[in-house]
């Protein structure tokens, strides 16, 4: 490829707005350009390299007998009714009405689709396990599009979803694919990829594992413990409770005047943030009769995911409490029994003694709160955020706190779907079951984007050679020489039959050149000009060492084939 | 593959309501399966022929220098508002308001994004020519899918865009991709396909060719002459008129009771329905105020796609005329001046004396009607369809009509979109141009489908081996005679690391195996059983021709590579 006819621009300044690494280098590298919010076309260089990664996850795959098919964007109404997901699934899923107003949506995942389309195409026994994958377009109408193509409204992904006749069988498969999964982040050069313990969300299931890219610009919080084998997603880790006893007192109403805050409130009573019981107030999304109050002990913070499964809706937002009669900053959790209050505990507060908390009246507390005396609890739940240096839950020792990208995610989903779309299989005894469900998915682009954010430094992208777009940048300098142009039409014209070559045959400053060279990323840069020409030499420089390497022409070949060599 | 874990079933009846063969064969193969009106999933062998076509598309796509990109399947308005084209296309169009009320459309064709993604990135004459192009998914919303993959609402297309600095610029390349595109039929094994020219419809531009698979499942009309090179969709085909004179005769009202159509006053007035003339009526979509009146010589009948391109709307439809005071079945050209009416005339009325013509009033027709004389006619334009036999516009001799599916079409598109996307190119002088673009399109599932109804018998499908999903269907037969099972298993092993075998492993009646191995058309089929081992030799049939091979095991691999070739 000549670069002077590449489709992409390349250029210096970072765009206003622009804050994500990845998504700076590949506008400024030309590999991506903004359509509309979330939404972008890929370019040349990028559609490359998303191809090489899909080529990849295909291939391992196929290694763990998926099967590739293609399922439609576009789906009825009735297939999502009956899982309940039609309505169950937020405004993130695009919904519109046919030319005759039939409800049609765009999928966003395909459980109900690959239900469908194996729904009496699988049907006995001896047919399982089996899998089908796809490498589609998803459109998901997020809230927040945000960082590039880390976080879009329309992506590239790849969705497997696997049947079994038995919940050892998924097991055993859901290792199998674990592990392809780790060979295609390895093989697409992405390097601190962990796999955590995840919340199922709304796929439903009794299992899941994330896989994370660790690294700083993620907007994931994962908790992990570097002594033992702990890692979770901020979402559903839990850590230690530590043990505290404040004295056991009387009940008493204390006035507080104006402290409204944990943080006012410790201050004036001289006391722990531990010792009070905080009160956060959510709504729940299209109920507006409900308040939902959770209790949780001072220190620590309501952890929205877990009260969101705990309560099973999808939504919750904090709240204002204007109109519910709640008395705001004097919250507390004795003789509150209004209709619409939905009280939650955290499990932090279990057994606790000697705790302070509002008494539901302007300016005034109650101290000496005894938990089990005094306060009329169903169930203590685990609602609480982890923070850096509690106590893993597993060996006792402090957890950290990192930030992660997810770069794919498993679920083991049961029979959710199987069951609710009435999918069955025949069984050797002649019965019938519904298949248990895996399913599998992979971001193309977030994996492209994450691959930039982990392997780039200040100079640009550091492509790894799997995924490179090619992986020889040749550039003649001073080609307006026609000595050199002619060496360098000659050379390139043999590269390329043998090497992915990008050819900067502009007539353009050796700045210039050298820096796009290493905006783009490209894994081998081989130089000749003048000088080196004279001599018979080029000089190849590896982008990702900036090792430089003076060889003769004669063995120019020789040395590409082992530094293009994908290992 | 074994076939007892592929996903799809075979079934032997045709389902109901099934008429086109390559839907009856895809379903009953296994190859699709359908999700909603016109919306398809694509089943495991489907996906792969549709892999090795797309790969066959981008590899001539490549040859022509074309780039490779990813646009959005889900615009904004913005973009498609500066061209005109978000009000000015139908309900084929899927729009939609995100959770932002922002407007967003579905692409159907992407010569907005395809000038967004260039703008700006493509600045300078000596960046011309180029072409981007996108394998991609595409919604359209049919008003009447039909036939399987051959018209649906979603499917996978290639698409692609040509730059240009001058029209010469841009012949050539079209010439380029026009010899690719034939290149492309031929490796897909295509046989039966023809250029035509054709109508640029809503693409806009100065024009068109449009490939054409010949095949009686076809929906368009395609005029032929055989004769000389003149094709035509009948959407633009022209004829010669024939010349008729009638005498010339007196304005004379003549009654005619309750005669009104063509075929009735014929007969009544014992006179040939070419001395009558026709009045069509129309309703513009979106226009309730107006009655498109089209006159034309009796024995011709209105092409819908000639009218509305001369009237330039996007829709038309035969009206019902009660509220327009029009006397139905008695409607003249003559004094016939309503406001609401517009009037079209056909080329076959010019010059035209001694006609027939409605009266304008019930059971009343007008005789002697002298087109120059008596009516007042603007311009006479060609609006007529044109009938098989009707004589060739070149060469004087007859046409013929064959029905063809368009399997792929290339456009001269001008500056359309340059112009109104304000898209610029600075020319060599300083000065800025609207570049010249040519657009260049090849639906994948309509080919797969297309070579389903030109590539199949009465057992099954024949698929060329260049895209068949695998090319040798390995059919033991007796395994469940453990020796045959044994050996089996071994060839499978062996052969499968050098071909695309598709290995039926079921225990199942020899009947079913063979019959299955044809319907679903591959290439190659090796049967072995006790009796062919019992000589050492296993039996090859050519799907195609149904030559059948006897070969001893020892050359089977030798033979096979001849076999599985693809030239």
């Amino acid at each position: 490829m000549r670069l002077s006819k590449l489709v992409g621009e390349r250029f210096k300044d970072i765009p206003a707005g622009v804050s994500a690494k990845s998504h700076s280098l590949l506008l400024r590298a030309g590999y991506i350009k903004q359509v509309s919010n979330g939404v972008y076309s890929l370019l040349p260089a990028a559609q490359k390299v998303s191809l090489k990664i899909q080529n990849i996850i295909r291939e391992e795959m196929n290694k763990v007998d998926g099967q590739e098919v293609l399922m439609p964007v576009m789906m009825p109404r009735e297939i999502w009714d009956k899982s309940g997901r039609y309505t169950s699934i937020g405004q993130e899923m695009v919904r519109f009405k046919d030319r005759n107003d039939h409800e049609m949506l765009l999928g966003m995942t395909h459980e109900e689709a690959a239900v469908h389309l194996c729904q009496n195409t699988v049907k006995s026994y001896d047919q399982l396990p089996c899998m089908i994958y796809q490498i589609q377009t998803k459109i998901r109408d997020e809230a927040r599009p945000r960082a590039g193509l880390l976080r879009v409204r329309e992506f590239t992904m790849k969705d497997g979803y696997s049947f079994h006749t038995s919940s050892e069988d998924l097991n055993e498969y859901y290792d199998r694919v674990y592990h392809a999964y780790e060979r295609i982040y390895k093989r697409i050069g992405m390097k601190n990829v962990i796999a955590i313990s995840s919340d199922n969300g709304m796929m439903g299931g009794d299992g899941a594992d994330e896989f994370q890219l660790i690294i700083d610009a993620g907007e994931d919080n994962l908790i992990i413990c570097d002594n033992c084998d702990y890692k979770a997603n901020m979402e559903i880790a839990t850590s230690q409770i530590e043990k505290i006893e404040f004295e056991d007192e009387k009940l008493k109403e204390i006035y507080t005047e104006k402290a409204k805050t944990i943080e006012e409130l410790s201050q004036k009573l001289n006391k722990d943030k531990k010792q009070f019981i905080k009160a956060v107030c959510y709504a729940i999304s299209g109920n507006k009769d409900k308040v939902i109050v959770a209790f949780i002990r001072g220190d620590k913070e309501v952890n929205d995911a877990k009260l969101k499964k705990y309560l099973q809706v999808s939504d919750i937002n904090v709240t204002d409490i204007s109109d519910s009669g709640l008395v705001k900053g004097n919250i507390g959790c004795i003789n509150l029994n209004q209709d619409n209050i939905i009280k939650v505990f955290d499990m932090s507060l279990k057994g606790q003694k000697g705790l302070i908390c509002g008494a539901n009246k302007e300016d005034y507390h109650l101290s000496g709160v005894n938990m089990e005396r005094d306060v009329d609890v169903n169930e203590f739940v685990d609602i609480a955020k982890v923070n850096e240096g509690e106590l893993c839950p597993h060996c006792d020792k402090p957890l950290t706190i990192k930030k992660g990208i997810e770069v794919g995610n498993i679920f083991k989903l049961g029979t959710k779907y199987s069951k609710t779309m009435e999918m069955s299989i025949s069984m050797p005894d002649g019965s019938q079951m519904n298949p248990i469900m895996g399913c599998y998915g992979i971001g193309v682009g977030r994996c492209l984007a994450g691959i930039v954010e982990e392997s780039s430094d200040e100079k640009g992208i550091v492509w790894p050679k799997s995924i490179a777009p090619w992986l020889v940048y040749f550039c003649p300098l001073r080609n307006d020489n026609p000595e050199v142009e002619e060496v360098a039409e000659r050379l390139y014209q043999e590269l390329s039959q043998k090497f992915e070559v990008l050819y900067d045959d502009r007539k353009t400053s050796a700045g210039m050149k050298l820096t796009d060279s290493e905006l783009m990323g490209i894994p081998v840069r081989v130089v000749i000009s003048p000088r080196s020409l004279s001599q018979s030499q080029a000089e190849i420089t590896i982008r990702e060492s900036g090792e430089k390497i003076m060889i003769d022409l004669s063995s120019l070949e020789e040395k590409l084939f082992e530094l293009t060599k994908i290992d």
